[in-house]
């Protein structure tokens, strides 16, 4: 049984990678047995989480004591905004380790039925190397985003500092730029720096890594329903016996409990990762058409993180709603079942195919179907025409002042 | 047979409740039979429901008045909305009333077949604790509210009385402020106060009581759904005999025609109800963006009260929803139904269980499930995101001057 | 065979009035026999109506050439509008006529199916009077509303009169208010008034009249649905011969034909009204926020045309829709037929049922459901909304100058 | 056999023609044999095309520059876009070309079922007719639309020169007006003029021919499903053996499979042709709330242009969802099937046919049926409502000023 097309080992590597980023704390996560995955509260991994959250707890806090003061601005509200909901992915992360072993167990009882003999076609999906291309590809361009944004907050920082000839120090100054509300409560120290980029990191991580984690789920169950469209599809025309398609219903319902699962285990970071994705389109949209400034390094992070959004939310769509896709062709193999072998068990399964939806689902709020993109777009034009009302005056790009 | 458990028993306390403000008069509406519920037109309860709404209706009348002398303004005009909807809420209830005892033997009838043998799941759903903890949740949060705006208008009369140097008591400035309309036709005593004051509340009642109302409506039919749902998924992928899932669906179909009587009993209540949540959030999120006050307390009253109106539309669409969550369940478990047992009985009950909606509908107009909420945040964001257009000007936010 | 029972009968009168002003030639609509019902290039009613639609056209010719030499502007432009769509209603029923008598005889043969033995029904629904009830109202309220656009027509003509000392007779200032666009070409005469008054109805009469045409072709398949249904009721629970499912199902594929005939022949007539109403409420809803006027008599007409525009499309709606409502009816008792009785027969009504939707669509454009009142509300809600921004600065009510 | 009734060769003269703008150079596209057609990279007309093509590519470099130099403004962005579309629509008929061969030969093999006896109503459609008269309609039009824009060009470089007195020659000013971005780069020469006009058609004329293009498929499919449609029509409430059934459905999925592949094939140019007709349709009707100009000859460009656009757009709906159409009145011919032939066979027809969609998608974002057009009107009508606020501004026509 070839091990890398398992589930939980294909993706084993992705989410020990995400642990250093305080995510999904379950012990054994790389074993070779299902059984090992598990949750303990005493385990390094949980308390080095624990200590994560906690100081990002206490930056939110930091956060929030400088909003009170300064106001609620719309500058602010945005940054108060990401702090909320990389928090709350944080603790969907959280709830999701607590059943993580259990989901991953139930997982691989499903998977044994189509790592056996009628189905062999796992080759040709190739789940792991789907899953660590796609991970790759999005985290290390999530890795740029975040460059860049440190580049251009070390610009700013050191043009505030020139122009308005403030007496910090370089490194000071972008202490000062980066963590205003950290500012006054915890005095500048050089050792501070590195501490707090790692906490900015486990903040920063989760944004792009949820919808990462929603396409490897995504990939992980298309596998499987690749392999049960392939195998419907490899007797195409054939007069199969009854018990075969018994047997393919079977599995078939197997594979919807277990897209049933899952959907209800991540329903949270489906609902908080696509409101968060849209409401940021929505609102980086909003700001090309306000004063974005000169600077070379400001426009590219800004455009930058603009279409990379726009790309990771079109590719998670994408690749979760493949699930649907490989379904409507499994029907579509069902038209051509000959008249001879359409017994009641085959109508029985093409009424089911017909009728129900098979797709995340956030819980039953909206279904994650290539639909999707469409009327995603639809919706932020809309919203975006109407915003664009309110800002018709100031159009002239300035150089901002610093001080 | 729990007596309990039958929903006239289980809502008896609530709807008593409720008829101290003048709501749904019927006689003996906590009696142990449900053959002595009736609408007498001479019961004691008839006569006090009758006073009030012939009061309120004078309210009304001297609103109309007032406002026709006033001149139709923003304020007024909302005042004036507020007045209409309770009123039609005091109308429909009497509507309700009339047909009650008959609402009620036939939903008894229906009871019994979830009473006897085979249905013995009461105890997990616990219909009447959930009525009375969500009834009372909402109403004693109403009851905040309601406390909240009085508190605003003694502050804010108060104000008035000392900044503008009118020489009132008190009370009688609360009088004038609280009901500029009676100030002038009803001139002040002390003890009007008190009685005005009852007044008022079985105005103000029915706003919220009508969302407990249909809660509770939503929670004495998702016990039945519950209990077929559970008969059904105790019977998981055993082969049933054919009498089995005839019966099933008898007891399914006496359901249905129990959610249509009701759906079109309170259908009026229903739409008035969603219709006015939905404005009334619409109208208190575009005051967000005027000029609230400074005052703490006011601020209090406006949040709380604007909040307080989304988690309650949202509570009473999740848990009046729930019907339609256990039918997908029945669905679910149905399509696990071993072939051997597949028999067009259970052919026929997946048909309708997957073409016909079941949930509440404000008399066909829009069904009460889940989704709602999604399109109801979607409509009330454009809306505020198109009105949002016309109050760009004033957003300084400044002391209120009295005079 | 009760003969007032017919639809070609029941409406025979409506039609006879309304041909009056020149709509739907046809000769011996009044006939007994349906055969006799003909269009006849040669009848006297098809000289008059062509003489009126010539009229008609010349007139719009008129108003072309003084559009064009006073420009195109909000006023003008509606009432462009309106001769466009009266013209187009015209066009239409010139349309219906040359297959007026084709229809009626499809319709009279599916009708002697349910006027024989086994359909009892036709005495409940009672089209004739139903027909006659709803088009007597609406149309002595489209009477009202034409007396007091002319009283408003005949005051402000007045006012302009002794405003601006305009040395004209009283009669020649109302044919001048009236007329702008035929003042210049065709000068004053007393006996031109009554005339043009004549052409004038035959304009507006329309207007009003295609909604009660869907009404009354409505209620005729209406009573039908009505006649199956209370058959499909009348042996609810009660196990019936294949034959008779067979029969009823015949019946229903041939009020089906029949519903699908009235569709394409009266799909320009829906388009156009829905799209005129829907226009019409969304123009003059604009105009509330806008300077009305404060003559009283200005006031009336304006509020009185505007609440019976809303009040007849919802009517329309609602009674077109109730083809639909009988359906979900019939399918309702089709759950309740008992397994014994479930042959194949029923099952394929039942899916049929289930699966087509029948209702008055407009060529397949949109089904006229009750759902359409709620989306019509929303579109003009939100159109409503958008266009407001456009006018937020002139809302003060002032006396209009007329010179 | 019919050859003229077989799609390639119904619609090869079309293809021929556009040829010569460098669209789809595929080989022996005349041919009467089927096998002949094939893509060969060293044939003239792909040399041809890929020169074209180069020329497109320099030219819409010259434009980027240009834009680069002058700056984004709404001008230079819109013809930006224009170019962008042209492009990416080359390209995509590109990669049609390489596969073109083996769809024809798909849809050969497809078209021969309904070519042997029991189908005889191709004379009825008349596919090549259809074809001939869509193309020639709308290309004629599309040409007059691209003369008015020439003159229009003719017209204002003349306009420029005499007002602004340049000392150019007539030739030198339309060259630098029409081409402002290749008057820096390329010094005027006379024999320029007619080689950039050809290189400026073989970017215009893709833009109406996509849409072409795709009504030319649209009647190739429907002619195959009205064939279909009869063949059903012609054995109407017959009892027709189940061979018959099975032997249609045969066809019917032969049908569907063939809809799927051009489907793949051509969702580029769907998704592209419907996003520039209706963001141009948009774009226009932006404009004409804005200052047009008042020169007889650029108002006539102008509306020739928007009607042109709207009318084309909706043509092609109608003539590619008729696909759809088709279908629709197969199912209700399958209504009046008897009662003794109804085989699970049928059933199984009927039940494929009601569940299923056929029409073209775009790859599944929308289906191209006939309610699209209601609510591509309903979108265009809200962008346009929400735009309008922006320029409530501007709207007196005035003498543009051309130095």
């Amino acid at each position: 049984m070839p091990q890398g097309e398992t589930f939980y080992r294909a993706v084993s590597q992705v989410l020990f990678i995400s642990q250093a980023y305080a995510l999904l704390p379950v012990s054994n996560i790389r074993s070779v047995d299902v059984n090992k995955i598990r949750f303990n509260w005493r385990s390094p991994r949980v308390i080095y989480s624990a200590t994560i959250f906690l100081l990002n707890l206490c930056e939110f806090g930091a956060v929030l004591n400088y909003v009170s003061s300064v106001g609620v601005t719309f500058h602010t509200s945005s940054s108060l905004a990401l702090y909320i909901v990389c928090l709350l992915e944080h603790l969907f992360f959280w709830r999701l380790a607590f059943n993580w072993h259990s989901i991953m167990r139930h997982w691989h009882r499903v998977e044994q039925l189509f790592l056996s003999v009628p189905y062999r076609f796992y080759g040709e999906y190739n789940m792991k190397r789907r899953i660590n291309i796609v991970v790759g590809l999005v985290m290390s361009s999530a890795l740029v985003e975040h460059c860049l944004l440190l580049a251009n907050s070390f610009h700013l920082s050191n043009l505030e500092r020139t122009q308005c000839n403030i007496n910090v120090s370089y490194l000071e100054s972008i202490y000062k730029w980066e963590r205003p509300h950290l500012y006054k409560v915890l005095p500048y120290h050089v050792w501070l720096l590195p501490l707090l980029e790692w906490v900015n990191e486990t903040i920063a991580y989760p944004r792009s890594f949820t919808d990462c984690f929603l396409m490897c789920i995504g990939i992980g169950l298309a596998a499987r329903f690749h392999q049960l469209h392939r195998r419907i599809a490899a007797v195409h025309r054939k007069v199969m016996p009854a018990v075969f398609w018994t047997e393919v219903r079977q599995h078939y319902l197997a594979l919807k409990r277990l897209v049933r699962l899952l959907d209800s285990a991540v329903a949270p970071l489906i609902l908080l990762a696509f409101g968060n994705n849209m409401s940021f389109i929505c609102f980086q949209l909003f700001n090309t058409f306000k004063n974005i400034g000169v600077d070379l390094i400001v426009m590219v992070a800004f455009w930058y993180s603009l279409i990379f959004a726009i790309i990771r939310t079109t590719l998670t769509i994408f690749i979760t709603s493949s699930i649907n896709d490989f379904e409507q062709k499994i029907i579509t193999d069902l038209r051509d079942v000959p008249s001879k072998a359409w017994t009641p068990e085959v109508q029985r399964f093409s009424e089911q195919l017909g009728n129900d939806m098979t797709a995340l689902s956030g819980n039953g709020f909206f279904y994650v179907t290539r639909q999707l993109i469409l009327s995603m777009t639809t919706t932020i034009i809309t919203y975006e025409l109407m915003i664009s009302d309110v800002i018709n005056q100031a159009t002239i790009r300035q150089k901002t002042v610093y001080c």
